[in-house]
């Protein structure tokens, strides 16, 4: 199974390279984007054939490595 | 309303970021993870009140400054 795991700082992490976004928009003359943030986007195919094993494993490597829980979400899908 | 960007790299661009993950998770004991790849995400606030507008601008955004068309694909989503 295919799982996409999407991770965003938490409400209240400075996020410098959101920041920098907005910048270079306004400077571009984009106007109206506001509380821009930048997050992460994981995707990778499992070997689990079940939805809910796939999901235990791409939670636990969330856990274990791609997340950091203490400044930062994420968001697990699982795809066919 | 709210914009969410998800840029990936194209098919067959190297990610190194991706293979590092992949090689991180194999020797924490994870098997089965394959063909992972990373790309960004980046969320905002649009001050455009309609959604074919929303998109339209997120669009350009895209063309003009957040994705290398050479290298990487684009996915809008537009949130109410």
């Amino acid at each position: 199974m295919k799982a996409k795991i999407t991770i965003t700082l938490k409400n209240g992490v400075l996020d410098p390279q959101g920041a920098a976004i907005e910048n270079a928009l306004a400077s571009l003359g984009f106007e109206g984007a506001d509380s821009v943030r930048q997050g992460k986007v994981i995707e990778m195919k499992l070997s689990e054939t079940d939805e809910i094993a796939a999901r235990a494993k791409a939670e636990e490597m969330c856990k274990k490595l791609l997340a950091n829980p203490v400044m930062e979400n994420y968001a697990i899908e699982i795809l066919a």
